[in-house]
């Protein structure tokens, strides 16, 4: 498949996603939310990039550069604020948008 | 994790996501693309609702139920239509639609 | 344009997706964030649901039915979510929503 | 309204996602679909990564200067390759497109 050198990055945004979006409802769920609050915006942010470079990869886009530079830098944010919180959720969600950033990266230095 | 009963219509979701995404992308490439019109316009919206159905079930929502029968529905019109043509991206997108429609009416009739 | 019997359709996905996004952002600064947590996972979903109904719509799409169905039925819930809370984001936010259910209603039935 | 100072680069953002899906399924609709290969392939990043600022925006996000700088670069491709084309869908697309760069990076620069 013409897809197939995205293939791990395209993985990553994906898991990246589901982190994020598992994140986001869990901590609606917590009972401080309001500690919350950041982490739930960057979540959603961070899940809506992901699935955009996904597809824009499974395209094989000439779009993937400008879009996996966005996605890294907004997975650097998502994971830094993920990772001051305690929560499994938060943690799982951090390494995701961290593995997530490397491989956006490269693709970006790449394509 | 909550959203573990998700957890195998999810990832349907995400593979059918890819298989139409790629699908569109080589169609687009295809000699004759004019014949491949209808099979671009579907997977291009197959694959936004396939993210959009992993997205919120992800995130455990009660939107799950509508978005899944919206998404069975529009994965049975373009695993149809694909599978009418004989390319390889156009045989394995419509496997993939075959299988999340089955997962989502699942889902749907679940949630 | 071909699209044109879907404009007021559009504007109204639009701009509840627009009132949605901007209802969870200011949801989640409210003091009581916890109040909050099922208007912003509704808000969340129904803008993504929004905006997916209006790109194919814009597309003239057969997919159109079988996404404003959904998008009807996730503006009904947001809609309702939202008119319990006294905000003015939430306010706005619920009648932008009931618009859209409106909207979509009609377009359901027509497409 | 929180979101008041994105208040016109959201609306170009809508405006040029409508103007994309709409030039997207009308180029399948050419006779000569083949031509417009790279236009409908851009036209539907473009509207996807569009939608995407609109909504991080409509949120007053942190995500906003990340993605609007990846709209800005998108809109340009697409906006170029639609200028090399005669019919309607294409001209208004372009103009959309280049309206949409500008508030992009203006956007990108102040935020």
């Amino acid at each position: 498949m013409p897809h197939e050198k995205y293939t791990s990055c395209i993985e990553a945004c994906y898991d990246c996603a589901e982190a994020c979006n598992h994140c986001a409802a869990a901590c609606l769920k917590e009972d401080d939310v309001k500690m919350m609050a950041r982490c739930i915006a960057l979540d959603v942010d961070c899940a809506q990039i992901c699935e955009l470079a996904a597809a824009v990869m499974s395209r094989a886009s000439e779009s993937s550069k400008a879009v996996c530079t966005a996605c890294a830098e907004i997975c650097r944010l998502c994971g830094e604020e993920c990772a001051k919180h305690r929560t499994d959720h938060c943690q799982e969600c951090a390494q995701a948008c961290k593995r997530c950033e490397e491989e956006c990266r490269k693709m970006a230095a790449a394509a």
